[in-house]
This record gives C-alpha cells, sequence and structure tokens, in this order.
C-alpha cells in the first residue's frame, strides 16, 4: 500500500492511500481520516459512499465530516466508486462506467472483470483497513449521497448486524422501479438477473430489515426527485415499522452545499449507535 | 450581473455570479454566500482573499467556512484571485499570471492591461456587492489564506478604519525580502518602482498601522515557510505592540485541511470585531 498524502487536520490526519485491489483487478485509491484518538488503539469507523462521478476526493475535501468525526473520534472511509485507469471498461454515459460502480458485483462483459464493487466495499477494503490502521471492525457504520446512498442502505440490509446505524442524503432508493437507475444496474448485472432485494433499498428492507436506526435527507429542491423516489423509501420506512428519521427539507438541491449543511446531525447520529 | 449558481446552504444561500469588470476589463466571478439574516436587511460581510491558482471556487466548496457564518449571520465574498480567460495576458509560471494576481494594480506591460486586482477588490466589487446584495457596506471584516493572506493584510492597513479586524491563514508576509514572493511583484510593478509599504505586510503594518485585531495561524509543518516569513510579521506585530493573535500550529501544512480546521476561530473572530 502506497501513501499518496497525509495532511494535519482536525487534531487527526487525512490521509491518501493507493492499493492494488485483487478484487478490482487494478490499483484503487481511498482517503481515510483517523482522530488523534486513534494513535491510542482502535476507533470506530464511518464509511462514506460517494456518488456518481465522484472519486475518493469529493466527499473527503468538499463534505466537511472531519470536524464532526474528530469531535466524535470517529474514522471516516471515504472509498472511490469505481474501478478506473488504463485498461478498465468504460462508457461515455456519466451513469455507467468510470465513476458509476453503483456498488455491484458486475456479472456482464465487459464490466465483470473490474466492475465489483459491492465486494471491494463489503470485504476487501475493511480488511485492509483493520490489518493497517487503527479501526476497529466491530464498530463500523454507514453513510453515502446519491449512488452512495443506494450502496450503503443496500449493504447495510445486505449485512444487517454489521453497521451500527445507516443514513443517506439524497440516495437512489427505488432502481428496480425507476427507468433511469435501472439502465446501469441492468449493464452491469443483465437485465432479468437482477437480484432486485440486494440492490434496491426499499425492497431489501422489506425482505431484510436491517438491525440499526436510519436517517435519511433529502433536499425538496434536488433537480433529480423523480429518479431517487424518496416516497418509496418513505413507504418502506414506514410501512415496515423501522425505527428511522426521514427529513425532507426545504429549498436544498443535490449538491455539497446541501451535504455539508447536515453533515454534523449524520456523524452524530452514527457516533450515537456507535457508542451506544 | 449574470446567477451562475445559487445553491441553498446552512439556511441560507451560496451564489455564484459574474460581472463585466471595469477595473479588469473582463468578466469576473465571484462566490457570495448570504446567511438567512440577509433577507430583512443588510448583513455585515467577511471578505476571503484565495491564495496562488486559485478561483472564487476554491475556499467556497472546501474551507467550510459558512456554517459558522451562518451561525454569526455574516456574508462571505469569495473573489476570483485574478483576471482571466480569452485575450488575458498569461505566464507559465504557477505565481504569475492567471490565479496569481497578488492584489495590485500592475504598471508593466503586457500585466497592466487587466491585472488591478487591488482596485478590484478595494473598490469596485464592494460597491457591486453593495449595490445588489443585502450586504452593510459599514460592517467589513478581511481575511485570506498565502497570497490572499497578503492581500487582506495590505488592504486592511492601506484602509485601517474600513476592516473591522484582519486575519490570515499562513500569509505571505515580507515580500519586499522574499526572493520567491519579491519576483511576480516586480513583473507586476516594475523592479524599483514598488511601494512597499503598501504591498509588504511587515512594512506596511510598522508605516500605516491598522485600527483593529489580527488573528494569524500557521503551520508548522507548512511547505513554503521559508517563503512566507511568519517571523517577519510576528516581529512587526510584537514590535510596533499591535494588539494580535499569532499562533502557530503544530504539524499543520499548507493545505485546505489545515483551513478547515481553524475556520470556525477565525469567523468567530471576526464576528467579535463586527458586532462590537
Amino acid at each position: 500500500m502506497e501513501t499518496v498524502s497525509e495532511n494535519r487536520c482536525f487534531d487527526g490526519m487525512q490521509g491518501v492511500y493507493r492499493h492494488a485491489s485483487d478484487v478490482c483487478g487494478c490499483d484503487m485509491t481511498f482517503g481515510l481520516f483517523l482522530p488523534e484518538e486513534a494513535k491510542d488503539g482502535p476507533v470506530p469507523v464511518l464509511w462514506y459512499l460517494s456518488g456518481l462521478t465522484c472519486t475518493h476526493e469529493n466527499a473527503m475535501t468538499k463534505a466537511g465530516a472531519q470536524q464532526w468525526a474528530a469531535e466524535q473520534g470517529i474514522a471516516l472511509v471515504f472509498p472511490d466508486t469505481s474501478p478506473r485507469g488504463e485498461g478498465i471498461a468504460d462508457d461515455p454515459m456519466y451513469n455507467l462506467g468510470t465513476g458509476a460502480g453503483f456498488y455491484v458485483n458486475a456479472t456482464q462483459d465487459p464490466w465483470s472483470k473490474n466492475y465489483r464493487m459491492w465486494d471491494y466495499i463489503a470485504e476487501e477494503l475493511p480488511r485492509l483497513l483493520t490489518a493497517n490502521f487503527a479501526i476497529d471492525e466491530e464498530r463500523q457504520s454507514i453513510c453515502g449521497h446519491s449512488m452512495g446512498g443506494h450502496g450503503a442502505l443496500t449493504l447495510a440490509m445486505a449485512y444487517p448486524e454489521r453497521y451500527a446505524a445507516v443514513s443517506a442524503f439524497a440516495p437512489i432508493t427505488h432502481p428496480s422501479q425507476s427507468d433511469w437507475a435501472k439502465k446501469p444496474i441492468h449493464a452491469y448485472l443483465g437485465e432479468g438477473n437482477v437480484d432486485w432485494t440486494r440492490h434496491d433499498a426499499c425492497l431489501s428492507l422489506r425482505a431484510n430489515g436491517f438491525a440499526g436506526p436510519m436517517l435519511i435527507d433529502q433536499g425538496t429542491g434536488d433537480q433529480f426527485l423523480d429518479a431517487l423516489m424518496p416516497e418509496a423509501l418513505a413507504a418502506a420506512m414506514t410501512e415496515t415499522r423501522h425505527p428511522g428519521i426521514f427529513r425532507m427539507q426545504k429549498g436544498y438541491d443535490h449538491s455539497y452545499f446541501f451535504i455539508s449543511t447536515f453533515m454534523e446531525d449524520h456523524v452524530a447520529f452514527h457516533a450515537e449507535a456507535l457508542y451506544r
């Protein structure tokens, strides 16, 4: 593993690291914020899964999460959103290929060789983190934005005991019923072959449940509301009687200005679950 | 004036606007955060001058200032760091030309036509802001980073009654004595023609003073310490008996991770002066 950069930040350290990924078959880069407390032993960790077009860098520089993580003594991981680089399949559409892994293990050509973001986030990267950094694998929590909200929710529900809590900013909630969100997942997994109870947060919540609490923030001024379908997740949460908070935030859009506004609440929410 | 974007942020609005600048002879773009209180009438304003290579966007998206400005009911202005675009003189060096205006009014060819960032920040942009937004011109304060710290300090001392306070993150403090910082200023103003009591914060503080308080943060791990010369400003501050706080922050570097760590303190410092 190679250190790309390390910058002191809120008394902790914001690092960027690169490693050869067996799962993705290429080098992968991630950001990791370690609070000061990590010097004294393993700390809890909050995963932040980013949305379409993002790398490990966007949330790390724009979401303003480190200050709250430092306050709570929690590490933050910012993984990339897809394999990328020379020889990696890509597509000119922004919602397929580089920057658009959708947190699935692709089974279709040309994607199946490298696009295995589900296993990368659920298996390989956690092992790498706990082996190399002061991260407590027994205390993990997960959040995400947009496509990353979809990833956070579906992973949390597939591993319902692993993450203490799940939260999302403007998540893609119900891709099986959205023409726009369905297309890339069909490309990766094959139309007709998709296990939607695994890759659709609404269906997964109904099928698998989730052991912890849930927090969802959605801006009412979001330009992608039709594709995100917040109403479907609100219905799934309320109809399954799942403990959670669903907030429609007046006037906010899909940007990092929205995310940073509510980041303090999300980190505090995860901290409460992690330190319970 | 044209609205480039407006995003709701911490109950206020983060806008980006473009206008034809008479002073710079080209279109100029700036970011403006208005807190919720601006709906009810003019609010105080804190200027943030950015460093080399930056546009209006870097601090606006990475410094995490909006949350504290929202808490204090203060507007934030993020100006660009130079004229830019087709037909504007440039240089391949990162510390001359585009992104490197150094907050002077250039007198030398080919810079004199457009590189007039001193007058742009001190004269044209304040007039534009107070004419178009709920900004109280009687309550202004100023801060900056690196080259922008140089700009903030020298402007504050040239207009010692205008700004309630001045602060800087890792400012260029003493360009008349730094070979690296001297070069671009010589290019803009002509070697031998520079009024260093105007464009060197250390000399200006000794010559002009400043009516308000001063806060300086400098990382001890900064890769540019030799060019920044914090020791020169600390000497000027202490020898002139100027009220101020000079903090050497252990291990921090020159990045936005450093800036965001201490932004809360800086906004609170300016708020105290603005609401005095």
